[in-house]
C-alpha cells in the first residue's frame, strides 16, 4: 500500500494523533468536573456517563498500542505496558485512572473480559484435540504445580524472613497457577493456537488452574481454620472433579438439545446469541459455585459447544441474500456447492463470531486494567525489587523445568516457556493473602510485581522460542 | 415448517422447560448459599459469579418471552412483562431476584444496554431522512412536551392535594419526555422504522427528550435554590445546542478522518468495532456533560456514523473467503458484480452488525431491569391506583392531542401513541423529585405506575394502529 518508510511516518504521526485525542477526550473531565452528569435509571450515585467514557479510552488505548506488532511483540504485551503507564499517569499528577482502578463495574467488565477469552478459546478448541495432549498436559501441570510450591515454599525464608510458616505456604501458593488468559493471548496473537505445544500449554495451564484452586482452596482453610482435615481435602477435589467430567459429559448432552428447544419458540439471530453467552456464563457460575475459578467454567462451556451448530437458527442476513441470489443466476452447480461450504463452515464461524465480537468489547479491559493496576511506586524500594526479583527467577525456572515433561517430539522449551505467566488466580491468591493477614503491604506489592514480571517477560520469550523453532 | 396446532403444543411443552430450566439455574444459588464464588481479580465483595447467573438468567427469561409474538405483541411488551413477574417473585417467597434490583452493575449494563439500542438506531437512521421531518417532529415535540406539563401541573391539585407549588412543576415535568427506549423497540420489533410516522416518532422522541431534560435542569435549580433566571436557563438551552449541532458537524467531519487514522495503526476488524464503539461512547459521556441524557448523544454518534463506511478496514474473513472463490471460479462478471454489490452493501451492515451483537447482550438487561423494578406492591392501595390511573388519563391523552401537529398525509394517530410511553427520562425525573424531597414514597410510587403503565399501554394501542392502516 506504502512504502515501508512513508508508512512509518504516518505511524508517528498517528501515533500522535492519537494520543492528542485521548488527552483530548480527558480534558472535558478536567474542564466540567463538577458536573455530574445525570446518572442511570436507577439514580444511582455512579457516574454511568463517566464510566462510558472510561471504557472508550480503555478501547482507543488498547488498540493504539496494536503498535507493538511492528516491533514483533504480541497486542497483548502492549495492552499490558500501556495499562501500567496509564496507571502511572497519577505520578505525574493526571489522575484520571485513579477512580478506574477501584471502580467495581470496571472490575466486573474486565472479569467478563477474561471469562469470555477462555470461551472463545473452548469454542475455537476441541474436547477431542485437549485428550490428545491429556497426558502430557496432566505432567507438565503436576511438575509445574509442585516444582513452584515447594522451591518458594522452602526458599523463601532465605529471602523474606520473619514470616509465619502460613505466609510461605500463601507465598508459593501464589506462583502455583499459570495465567491461561496471558499465554492464550499470546498464543492467538502470534497465530500459533493451533499447534501441539499450544493445546500441551492450555491444557496444562487449565489443569493447573483446577489444581492451583484447589491448593487454594486447602491453604487458605488451614490459614483460617489452622488445620485442614483429609476429608475437607477430598471434599474439594472431588467437587472439581465432578464439576469438570459432569459438566463436559452433561453439557455435551445437554446443548444440542436446549437448541433444538429454543428454536420452537423463535429461530432469530438474537435467541442463538442468548443461548450461546447464556451457556458460558452458567458454566463458569457453575464452577465458581464448586471452587473453581469461573474462567475454568467458560472453557469447559466452550469445548461442550464447539461440535454444535445450532442449525436450527436463522442465518445471518448476508447469507440470505447470498441464497436468494445463487437462486435467481442459476449458477453452477460447482459454484454453488463451493458458495454452500462457504456457508457451512460460516455457520459455526457465524457463533464463533459473536463471541469474539463481544470480546472485542470486554477483553481489553481485562488486560488494560491488570497493567493499570501495577504499583509502579513499590518498584523504587530496592529491597521489594531484589526480593521480587529473585522470586520471580524461581517462578520462571521452575515452570520452564516443568516444560521438559512435555514429552518427545515436542518443543519442550516453547512449552516451558507457554507456563511462566501467572495472573488472575495468582492475583486472587495475593488478595486472599493480604486479607487473612497472612502477607503485609511489602510482601503483597512484591507478589504482585513478581506477577507482572512473569506476565511481561512471557510474549517476547515465547515469541523468541517460537521463532526459533 | 410444523403445522399450526402441533406448533403450539410443542410451545407450551418448550415454555415449560424453558421455566423449569430457569428454575433449576436459581436452584444452586440456594442450595450453595453460603458459598461465597471465588472473587473477581480484585478481591472484591462483589460476588461476579452471581452476576453472571442473573446475566444468563435476563437473557434466557427475555428470549422465552418472545412467546408474546405468537399473539401479534411486540418482543418488547413481553420483555417487561416477564420482568414484572420476576420482579414480583418475592411476594411468594422466592428472592432470587431482590438484588437484582439494587445491584449498581446490572443498572450500569442496563444503561449501556439502552445507549447501545438509540446508537443502533441511530445508525440505522440518517440526518437526511431526520431533517426531512424536523419540522413535524419539532411542533409534536413541543406541543407533546408543553400540553402534559401544563395539564398536569394544573389538574394535579385535583388528583393529589397538599403538595407543594415545586412537587406539582415536578410531577408535570416527569412525564414530558417520551421514552425513545420503548418506542424504538415497539417500532423495530413490529418491523416499521422506516415509514414516516416513524422517523417523526422518534424525531419528535428524540427533540422531547432534549426539551425534557433541559426543563429537568430548570426545575430542579428552582427547587434547590428557591428561582432561576433567565441566564441559568439560556446558559442550559445554549450548552443543549451546541452540542446537538456542533456534534453533528463536527463528528461528520472527524468520523472518516479517525477511520483513515486508525486504519494507519492496524486494520483489524477489532479495530474498526473499537473506534465505532468508543464513538458511540465518547458521544454519550460528552452528551451528559451539556446535561443532557446519554442516549441523546449515542443517537447523534449514531447518525453521525450512518454514511462512514470504515472501508479501509479488513472484510469480515466470510468475505475475503468468497473474494477468493470469486477469484479462482472465473465467474461471469454479472454474477461476480452482483456478489460485489452483496458485500458492499454487508460492508455498512457488517459495522452495524457489531452494534447489534453487543445488543443482543445489553439491551435485554435494560427491559428486563425495568419491569423487574416496578412494585406491584404499591397498586395494592386503591388511593395511589386510582391517583395513578387519572394521571395515566392524561399522560396519555395530551401525547395523542400532539400527533394531531404530525401535519397532512401522516397518520396522526400513530404519531400520537407513539408519543405515549415515558421511561428513562421519566424515571431520572422520578428519583431527583424523590431525592430532593418534593415527592414522598407515595407519589413516588404512583408515579412509576404511571411510566410503567404508560410503556405497557403502548405497544398493543401502536400495534393495533399500525394493522388498521
Amino acid at each position: 500500500m506504502y512504502s515501508a518508510s512513508y508508512q512509518d511516518k504516518s505511524i508517528l504521526k498517528w501515533f500522535s494523533v492519537v494520543c492528542g485525542l485521548i488527552l483530548l477526550s480527558i480534558v472535558p473531565s478536567v474542564v466540567f468536573a463538577s458536573t455530574d452528569g445525570s446518572g442511570g435509571a436507577s439514580g444511582a450515585a455512579t457516574n454511568i456517563p463517566l464510566i462510558f467514557l472510561w471504557i472508550a479510552v480503555i478501547l482507543m488505548l488498547a488498540k493504539a498500542s496494536s503498535l507493538i506488532e511492528r516491533v514483533g511483540q504480541p497486542a497483548v504485551l502492549g495492552e499490558l505496558l500501556v495499562g501500567v503507564a496509564a496507571g502511572s499517569l497519577y505520578l505525574v499528577g493526571l489522575d484520571f485512572f485513579e477512580p478506574v482502578k477501584t471502580s467495581e463495574i470496571i472490575h466486573f467488565l474486565a472479569e467478563l473480559g477474561v471469562v469470555i477469552l477462555l470461551f472463545q478459546i473452548g469454542m475455537e478448541s476441541s474436547v477431542k484435540s485437549m485428550m490428545k495432549v491429556g497426558i502430557p498436559a496432566f505432567i507438565v501441570a503436576c511438575i509445574g504445580v509442585i516444582l513452584p510450591f515447594v522451591a518458594i515454599y522452602f526458599l523463601a525464608p532465605y529471602i523474606i524472613g520473619g514470616l509465619s510458616a502460613n505466609a510461605y505456604l500463601f507465598l508459593g501458593a501464589t506462583l502455583t497457577a499459570t495465567s491461561v488468559g496471558i499465554t492464550a493471548r499470546v498464543l492467538k496473537d502470534l497465530g500459533r493456537s493451533d499447534t501441539t505445544e499450544s493445546r500441551i500449554i492450555i491444557g496444562a495451564a487449565v489443569i493447573d488452574d483446577v489444581l492451583g484452586l484447589i491448593i487454594l482452596a486447602v491453604v487458605s482453610a488451614m490459614v483460617m481454620q489452622g488445620s485442614v482435615s483429609a476429608g475437607d481435602v477430598l471434599i474439594i477435589v472431588f467437587k472439581a472433579a465432578v464439576f469438570l467430567v459432569g459438566g463436559l459429559l452433561i453439557g455435551a448432552w445437554l446443548a444440542p438439545r436446549f437448541g433444538r428447544g429454543f428454536s420452537k419458540i423463535n429461530t432469530g439471530v438474537g435467541m442463538k446469541f442468548a443461548l450461546i453467552i447464556s451457556f458460558g456464563l452458567v458454566f463458569s457460575y457453575i464452577a465458581s459455585l464448586v471452587g473453581l475459578a469461573p474462567i475454568v467454567g467458560a472453557f469447559a462451556a466452550g469445548l461442550v459447544l464447539t461440535p454444535v451448530y445450532f442449525e436450527q437458527f436463522s442465518n445471518p442476513p448476508f447469507v440470505d441474500d447470498l441464497h436468494e441470489m445463487m437462486k435467481k443466476e442459476k449458477l453452477s452447480s460447482s459454484v454453488t456447492k463451493k458458495i454452500d461450504s462457504l456457508i457451512e463452515t460460516h455457520s459455526h464461524r457465524h457463533m464463533v463470531e459473536f463471541v469474539e465480537h463481544l470480546g472485542h468489547f470486554f477483553i481489553p479491559i481485562f488486560f488494560i486494567l491488570t497493567g493499570i493496576q501495577v504499583k509502579i511506586a513499590a518498584l523504587w524500594d530496592f529491597k521489594v525489587l531484589v526480593m521480587a526479583g529473585i522470586i520471580t527467577i524461581i517462578a520462571v525456572v521452575t515452570k520452564v523445568a516443568a516444560g521438559v515433561a512435555a514429552g518427545k517430539g515436542v518443543k519442550k522449551l516453547t512449552v516451558g516457556i507457554g507456563m511462566i505467566p501467572r495472573g488472575e488466580v495468582g492475583l486472587i491468591f495475593a488478595n486472599m493473602g493480604k486479607g487473612l493477614g497472612v502477607m503485609d503491604d511489602t510482601v503483597f506489592s512484591a507478589m504482585v510485581v513478581v506477577i507482572m514480571l512473569t506476565t511481561l517477560v512471557t510474549p517476547p520469550l515465547l515469541a523468541m522460542a517460537l521463532k526459533r523453532s
